[in-house]
């Protein structure tokens, strides 16, 4: 039985941190990919609260919620700390971590989001974040984690990346260089980590995952 | 100028969270009261994300969000400990810590409930909550944190108290001792530690200002 083992899928930018995160690190797991339609009874015993991947599992132990398993793989694997060691800094770092997931309702709305209406109303609240964080968050440093990337960097991965990809399917532009040339320039030094750029999802799969996924939301909404 | 400073509201439990882990690890400090309708330039300037209390000034420098300042405390005061060492206890006390947050929003459609349909509806999912730390957070300890509180307890404190008041003001029970004996059992113990029982408002006092901050919420929500 492998020591670590991490349930994901293959789409998933939640998964995608804590893959990053396992790789960064060095630490050898197996990767389990789950069915979201039908998924296994480990997941639903290892993460009875949720239900949800990723799981990381250490040593038979499970842990869920993608923020946990990351402060949990900072702490566990010490080398290559992705965390600043000045508790100040510390708190910084969380705090925008933090920001982040209670943002992600506003990005699932973007997603979800049906008829021009609709999708640029929830593409201003996007941009509202974005404009947050391209004021508040974002110094002058290359990335939130300085010259290499932390567990903030590793948190936003999902504007990067799936943001960029979500913006082709919904044909709205929200990482506008223009208002936020800090924000599109780290996402652009933040794709080019090898790291990064070698973990993450096929762009016209995923394109072509989110376009259905919207229309499974869409039938689902429809029919309550 | 003191070294540490809490801008903070005599109700809030957000607040009380910092006082219970700043007076547990015998930090001296100074508090400042904020009229939430009229917040200080201070807490403008140290909170532009969120523009609410509470706020840590530590040395000058803030720090914004309870859950974020509750770590900050521990790392900074390392003296009388208030998460586990094991990383992987750590784990489990930050997923039931953002367990609580993530389900914060149902804790606060039951205080803005209105009429006897909202307000059963309202309670149910409240009960859901519960029930889920009930039968998958509680242990046979006396406290998540063991013999002594931690920081899951310190987090959870608006349930022993807040809720216990919100109940008395709506008139709906949802801490149900049959259904729910061990946090029941959890609520009373913790409002039995001194440091707790010293510093929470007044009773009479905080129900009184529910019932005006409900009619206040319910006014706003008639205008829009």
């Amino acid at each position: 039985m492998a020591e670590v083992k991490l349930h994901g899928f293959w789409s998933s930018p939640f998964s995608h941190r804590v893959i990053w995160a396992l790789k960064i690190k060095g630490v050898d797991y197996e990767y389990i990919e789950e069915d979201l339609l039908n998924k296994s009874e480990l997941v639903l015993k290892y993460n009875p609260v949720y239900r949800k991947i990723p799981v990381l599992v250490h040593g038979g132990k499970p842990i869920a919620e993608s923020v946990v398993i990351l402060e949990y793989i900072d702490e566990t694997w010490p080398e290559t700390p992705l965390l600043p060691t000045d508790p100040y800094e510390r708190a910084m770092a969380r705090f925008w971590i933090q920001f982040g997931a209670d943002k992600d309702i506003v990005f699932r709305a973007f997603f979800q989001s049906t008829g021009e209406e609709e999708q640029e109303e929830a593409a201003k609240e996007v941009s509202e974040v974005l404009k947050t964080l391209e004021e508040k968050a974002i110094g002058e440093e290359k990335f939130f984690g300085g010259e290499t990337i932390n567990l903030v960097d590793i948190s936003y991965g999902l504007l990067a990346y799936w943001l960029k990809n979500l913006e082709q399917v919904i044909g709205i532009q929200v990482l506008e260089p223009k208002t936020l040339p800090r924000l599109c320039r780290w996402a652009e030094d933040f794709l080019h980590v090898a790291v990064i750029k070698e973990n993450i999802p096929d762009a016209h799969k995923m394109q072509a995952y989110m376009r259905g996924r919207r229309l499974f939301l869409n039938s689902l909404s429809m029919n309550n």
